[in-house]
């Protein structure tokens, strides 16, 4: 019995429902860190933590202790204060690449880390190599110099950053203990946290493109992030979005760059409205959040004119041609990546386009060849697929509901059979669900964080 | 998505709450055996046990599996019923030199398969490598030729018996697993069905120095056991013992050894009573189980002739000499193994010894060098303890309550401060507890099985 805590003795204590001390659990986070504790012990702890829960202070060491398991990022002398989004995985989902460019031109820095295609959904780094010679992985020093330049710089994790993370996700993964509430907020928060932020926005996705469908789970989660977030003395706020639907009109690499080019340059398209109007939300939080405006939807406004003023444009271009990226290829549109094969999806009846199976879409983007089913595997830049309607939406018989583009025509059986399954015409009309659902923030959590029971 | 089962699917079902089937268990349990399921997996699935539970049809699979898992002995051609007796550990706990000599004398035939020293419980394979010479790891041949020249044969667990429990109880100990009653339930029964019984009696012990303690858990375990052992085909009754004080007078490993050859040779002592009562019920229940009386009750009778005809102890001499001991070691008495050191420890004030804490003296003996921290750690032939009260006794302030033996004089002071701590002296006589708690059986198994909820 020496004074050092037994990791067995911390399993044993959560797993018989106890709450384990700060000490504890910088033992076991360090123990992850520096692989001193062995993965069988770290993994029985973690599905103790699944099945058991963890209270908020719990919760709140841990992703501290995660935080600074590696090196942070600091800001000072950058002379503005640092905001960022962070999504928790959708389909279709390019608002990165316009609320980092609004926020900039707002007079804020967005230091944004980024991830990469997991499952069903995409991923922000995938996208922007599609641009030829944009480099993701940037030292600290490269990346504070794009910020100076630039306001935002989206690039993805050092390998140094938040280690205790890189090796309990890789075990939640392989041990089925990703879906926890309390996991899942310890890992995204302690990375946005190393990032160094004053404010964070959050947009955890609702609906059947999200992985947590069930909205009381959405509203915990998000609760959880914001008492994190704020306990850690960084604003935080979560917008709970719809993900009922791919996000805009486009889904995968290249053609997600592209959507967010034209809305960057001032076009307006029916499909890309949804796109629009959360980005601006967002966009408006990170603003007001940051202080640069005095409400979320004075924030909305700014966002709306540094969009519309072409000024997040200019910022978008010149971070790409700082991180090495063609800004040439930018402008080429369909000369540029013109996928191989095309196929168009039609409707095989008339009716009402009444529902999707969102996550069944993104496994067909995946399939297509624009994400990956392990992590490492390479994707296709130019592979995705483009979304002709929206829910709501009156359609014919024969009409083209989708077009797949891939780069080999093998690629489109599986896609299209999900799409079959994934997209329901109805005979009678129904509403889209509101893009926005639901705002927690520091003045509403607590009332969420009540409602959670045991598993 | 192959037909094989993925371990993070099935580890997501029991974290779920789900049964798991046949296949999937029989696929885990040989990703034990042969190392082809990683550690982490294993034990997030076994925590997922501990905390979900199991099905009776789950834990069936998972111990026939386990049983399976290697070699198992197969006693064809024996002539004998095979039975045999386990133990869910104890202080001073030397039964198994009464009721494998007794069962034998009546005709039937124990492979009995032993531990070592664990915690605060002493190891029969321990006490019996107190005898120069006897050796517990033999071939399955060789343990063969002692059964027929003997009809017992006690012996250590060789490599190639139930190779999936030594993976998953090695990971149990470290990932705190280790007291799921389904868990312990597959453990050992899957290693007493390996060793090919007809009829197996478990005395699952309850008090103070029992691993569970709580009444209802001990119920619950045996039933579990009995429901299990009756699955596969062989007759199973769990007896619960008092386990509130030490069984007989002295506890460590050769004084235990000692103190089974003098009520193998007839002597009676107030102070062995006790084990000499618990063995007699333990080998009735084998004879009537073993087919060689028509009761309980009456294979108690037989065994008790066969203790005081010395049949039993022509046997336990035999069995030896047939594993290589020492015999004349046997006769040596206090000549042989004398402890270089003594030590009494002595009531502090009158009284009526009124309550023990069991597990706090097998901690004594264990720290006294009778048993051992670690696994391969050595033990001390001649270390333990011999009490001179049991619970109940009238005593008077100055009295021995105890004497200690070591090798070593700095070896007291611990269990001294166990000892004192361990034994409560009171002002009012309290009756001891019934040494035979309960007995648990095919006919009654049911109703407890009944009782268990989630944890």
């Amino acid at each position: 019995m020496s004074a050092a805590p037994h990791a067995v003795d911390l399993i044993r204590k959560k797993r018989d429902g106890g709450e384990l001390g700060a000490e504890e659990i910088r033992f076991l986070v360090e123990g992850a860190a520096r692989e001193t504790i062995p993965e069988e012990q770290l993994s029985a702890w973690l599905m103790a933590v699944f099945l058991r829960g963890q209270s908020l202070a719990e919760l709140d060491t841990l992703t501290t202790a995660m935080r600074y398991s590696g090196e942070v990022l600091d800001h000072t002398g950058l002379g503005r204060k640092t905001v960022d989004k962070h999504s928790t995985g959708g389909v279709g989902d390019k608002t990165s690449f316009l609320v980092g460019p609004i926020a900039a031109a707002a007079g804020l820095a967005d230091p944004m880390i980024s991830g990469r295609s997991l499952g069903h959904t995409g991923g922000t780094l995938d996208k922007l190599e599609s641009i030829p010679g944009y480099q993701t992985q940037l030292s600290i020093a490269e990346m504070r110099r794009v910020l100076e330049k630039c306001g935002v710089s989206i690039v993805g994790q050092s390998r140094n950053l938040v280690p205790a993370d890189r090796k309990l996700y890789s075990l939640r993964d392989r041990t089925a203990t990703v879906e926890s509430p309390y996991l899942i907020c310890a890992s995204i928060m302690s990375k946005k946290l190393a990032a160094g932020l004053d404010a964070l926005v959050i947009d955890v996705k609702t609906g059947s493109g999200a992985f947590l469908r069930n909205e009381k789970d959405a509203q915990y989660l998000a609760a959880l992030m914001v008492e994190t977030g704020e306990r850690a003395g960084t604003r935080t706020v979560a917008v709970l979005t719809d993900m009922s639907q791919p996000l805009g009109r486009f889904a995968g690499n290249w053609v997600e760059v592209m959507e967010a080019m034209a809305l960057l340059g001032g076009e307006r398209d029916p499909l890309s409205e949804d796109l629009r109007e959360v980005s601006l939300t967002l966009a408006g939080w990170m603003i007001y959040l940051g202080g640069k405006a005095r409400s979320a939807e004075a924030g909305r406004e700014l966002a709306e004119e540094k969009l519309t003023d072409g000024s997040a444009l200019r910022i978008f271009r010149a971070m790409v041609a700082a991180q090495g990226g063609d800004v040439k290829a930018l402008d080429g549109g369909a000369g540029f990546h013109t996928p191989k094969f095309r196929r168009e999806f039609r409707a095989m009846r008339s009716g009402y386009f009444v529902s999707a199976d969102c996550t069944k879409i993104g496994w067909a983007v995946q399939r297509l060849g624009a994400g990956r089913e392990r992590a490492g595997e390479p994707v296709e830049a130019h592979a995705g697929l483009e979304m002709h309607v929206k829910l709501g939406a009156k359609v014919e018989a024969g009409q083209t509901l989708a077009t797949l583009f891939a780069g080999d025509e093998a690629r489109f059986a599986e896609p299209e059979q999900l799409l079959m399954q994934a997209l329901t015409i109805g005979d009678a009309p129904a509403a889209a669900p509101p893009l926005v659902r639901e705002i927690i923030s520091a003045d509403n959590k607590d009332s969420y964080l009540k409602t959670q029971s045991r598993p």
